[in-house]
């Protein structure tokens, strides 16, 4: 898809051109910004009056905080996509002849919008209906399905480049066939459910959405100029810019003390837009490496997550109304009553020191903390107050985001040849 | 979009021969009948649960029924098209070359499931939140930019043919340019709507649906007997068969006496179902057709849509529970407080008998049924039982749809040239 006329000025000397597809989007984005900022705290009496409302049990006052606003949150970025879809293809409305127009590059936006919707959509109707747990596993595979079909017809190239370490074994390159889409569609199951668990806390989903898709712009951006696969990128950047905008709205009225909570849909709705560009755009393994945080706590939960060891409904830190500070939240159970992979974990993660136990008199009975890093993150620092740990969890996320890029970067020549 | 292979078989001597993407989609949707079947009941209390249950008025004992089920067959439906995907394009992906894949097919499928995607989010939220009487108008338009876009690309052919009176005025054909997209963004908004304002007794929306739905069915399969427009016939049936499968389970638990109700979700999914394949099938006058006893009861309520005439928040009929019979349910106003429009209005409507007035001693103030054809059966046939009020209306509606064909095919003639 060529670029559409550029927008040229000069700054400090130097001649800056900026594509006008691009300038289009940013202002869209603004736009949603902007919608959102004046659309969210309207919304709010809609939102208890239709009984979604949660408690926000870290507060002293326990106050009622309206639930699911992602979905307004994923309206307003569906309909900013929705206005973006003709721009990049302008050009060829007025220049080529109908047979040229490029509808491989037009059904990968449709596409992807469409798995963006219909994930909105599940994770809306999970909010509102309360699915079981199970649920949220095939979800994201059936709103991944459009996105599996496009890449299918467009690319369906489903080889991989291997690292130089087993090249010697198994040669340059591999096509995994079948087991590619696969990935690409379990991709979608992690992205949405690693934000869906690495939560609990005010802001804390919305500002680690934030990171990654920021992280995303940035690598996109370093792609672009330095002349990499330009269409997969800008296309990415079509679609994150409009995002990090409603986001960004929705952030002024998550963040501590949160006005609103984003709910399920917002995970999904992020998790499937960072799948999405990541499947469309190639740089799925890139993505990946924006979510270490997530794959952090993600196997450290593992143990629960699969009842290996007990795992109550839920697990965010425990609030003390006294001192406003959060606790570690805790398990407990019988050492003799788990089976052998959750003896195992409990060995393992005990003298690992990631967890902290106490064991009863009967030498039987263990409290420890839940198996999160938000949990793990108390456990460093003490009680602590819900805003610090949040801002001590970003800076842990942007730390990694900086790691993603010298992996990505640097360390990623010496497994593969040069980008 | 050449057909795949075909499966032939004798009948009764006739050599009968079905192309294989047809019998998927049958069994897809058998499959999505069964489905929903099988789903629907056991969802009832999770939509009770979240408070998402209306009072049936017209019953004695005024049960909870749980409300906003077109969601459930809203994302059967979607599931089954997504299954359907891949199917028409099979041949393409075994016998051609990458770039000769039917790409601008594909994006019809994809921007049909977008527009109906979001179509069933917008509706869902809706009958969640409630949103406010003006937002029901311009959520539809939202919906169909992706359907409009499409069109644009893919036809933007705006020239409509002229009926033969007119011609000797401005020729064969015009082309309306712009207003084209309007009307098509306008049929997106009426038919959402028009079904939406026709309903109020156990059953009718769906019945009416299915009706709508099985005439555009019929139409696409003489069409296609006769060799005309395959393509884009053969795309309507592939949208319609599974919208069948899925609303005939709805409305095994919808009909008298329902067990769940559809909600707006359903009104707005059925609605932007017919404008997408009317659309992109290059027939939308000929779905308006079908959307008679729609159109006549839009017109008939305009006076109390535009309050002209004051309006009630609820106009459908009233429950006698002495005698478990409907009677028409009353608007009141004073004449004198009527504006002119509304004046003229009941004016007119009294001359035609449209209406049953009631005046006060004073002369002034005036009682009489509210505008809707289902008050107005009820004033032809006197109190009647709830179901037989709605087979009444059936048979209406399909009375219609044979006059429909009447109009489309032996009547255009006189208008048009042969087909």
């Amino acid at each position: 898809m060529p670029l559409v006329h550029c927008f040229e000025f000069t700054i400090l000397g130097q001649q800056v051109s900026l594509p006008v597809p691009l300038l289009l989007n940013v202002a869209i984005s603004a736009g949603a910004f902007l919608a959102g900022r004046s659309l969210i705290p309207k919304m709010k009496p809609m939102f208890i009056n239709a009984n979604l409302y949660g408690i926000d049990m870290n507060k002293k006052s326990k106050p009622k905080i309206p639930e699911a606003f992602g979905v307004v949150t994923g309206c307003i970025f569906l309909v900013s996509l929705f206005l973006f879809i003709p721009v990049p293809f302008l050009r060829n409305f007025s220049t080529t002849v109908k047979g040229d127009f490029p509808h491989d590059k037009f059904v990968e936006f449709i596409a992807a919008m469409l798995s963006i919707c219909c994930m909105i959509l599940l994770g809306f109707a999970d909010d509102v209906l309360n699915l079981r747990w199970r649920d949220k596993l095939y979800l994201p595979t059936i709103a991944s399905l459009p996105l599996l079909m496009v890449y299918y017809t467009n690319f369906n190239s489903t080889t991989v480049i291997l690292p130089k370490l087993v090249r010697p074994l198994l040669g340059q390159s591999l096509d995994i066939g079948v087991l590619y889409y696969l990935f690409m569609g379990m991709l979608a199951v992690f992205c949405t459910n690693a934000i869906n668990i690495l939560a609990g806390i005010n802001g804390l989903e919305v500002c680690q959405s934030l990171i990654i898709a920021g992280s995303i712009v940035v690598f996109n951006v370093i792609e672009i100029l330095s002349g990499h696969h330009n269409d997969a990128h800008e296309f990415s950047l079509y679609i994150m810019l409009p995002y990090i905008g409603a986001t960004l709205a929705l952030w002024r009225y998550n963040r501590y003390p949160s006005e609103v909570f984003v709910g399920d849909t917002f995970n999904y709705l992020s998790g499937m837009t960072f799948a999405v560009v990541g499947i469309l755009g190639h740089f799925s393994k890139t993505v990946l490496l924006f979510f270490i945080p997530q794959v952090l706590n993600f196997l450290y939960s593992v143990p629960q997550l699969f009842r290996f060891i007990p795992c109550p409904r839920h697990r965010m830190p425990k609030h003390d109304p006294a001192t406003d500070l959060l606790h570690i939240s805790r398990t407990q159970f019988r050492v003799d009553e788990l089976n052998a992979l959750g003896r195992l974990c409990y060995q393992i993660f005990r003298h690992l020191r990631l967890i902290r136990c106490e064991v009863d008199q009967d030498g039987k009975t263990v409290t420890c903390n839940n198996f999160t890093i938000i949990n793990f993150c108390i456990l460093l620092t003490g009680p602590i107050r819900e805003d610090r740990l949040n801002r001590l969890l970003v800076i842990f996320q942007l730390a990694c985001a900086m790691f993603a890029f010298t992996i990505r970067y640097p360390l990623a020549h010496f497994f593969y040849d040069a980008n």
